[in-house]
């Protein structure tokens, strides 16, 4: 049954809302690498109204401030990160390596070429 | 951040295409307990036509028989499922089950109330 490929995901929820999965990772990602909400939706294709409703959803239902302005500089501040996102964002990653490892390994076990003898 | 739930999900795929997730495990499950497409599509809540058209779907990329008639009895005959989509499923299952303890696992040392000392 080698033609399979297993996939996996993983999301947070807050109060049974999903709330950070890859697609909002992806989103924080940008944001914080480019300095703007609009330089990300820029480096992701999407409309800077996308970009801005995602982030006041996740906003409405974090627990933490999401962003901040970094004030001054030659280009007049930044959009960044608070330190509490960051920090749920490396667990998120963690998290997700984790899990598609132990799928990767499930798969192996029952689809590989040793399943027939486990 | 005990706000925070985690959820995961596996699918498998066939050529790049998505080919059995939960809907789709919900579905054959209900069609090889009730013995037809119509009897499952009722217990679903959905029409016979959608039912149809993912088993359809399935059928044109899976690399065995899905369903087979079983002849006779008082009621002519039922739809069942081959035992290679049996099979499957039992995998799928396992896995699922495995994956989704991982993800709990990982939860539990990430967020929780151990998690400051790890």
């Amino acid at each position: 049954m080698s033609q399979f490929r297993i996939r996996s995901k993983i999301w947070l929820e807050v109060d049974g809302q999903p709330f950070l999965g890859d697609g909002r990772y992806r989103l924080l990602s940008a944001v914080q690498r480019k300095g703007s909400i609009n330089a990300a939706a820029r480096e992701l294709g999407l409309s800077y109204r996308k970009v801005w409703a995602q982030l006041k959803a996740m906003e409405e239902t974090a627990p933490f401030p999401l962003m901040q302005q970094r004030k001054g500089g030659k280009d007049g501040g930044a959009t960044c990160l608070t330190p509490e996102v960051l920090e749920l964002m490396g667990h998120f990653e963690k998290m997700r390596n984790q899990v598609n490892g132990e799928a990767d390994r499930c798969f192996s076990k029952h689809f590989g070429e040793e399943a027939d003898r486990c």
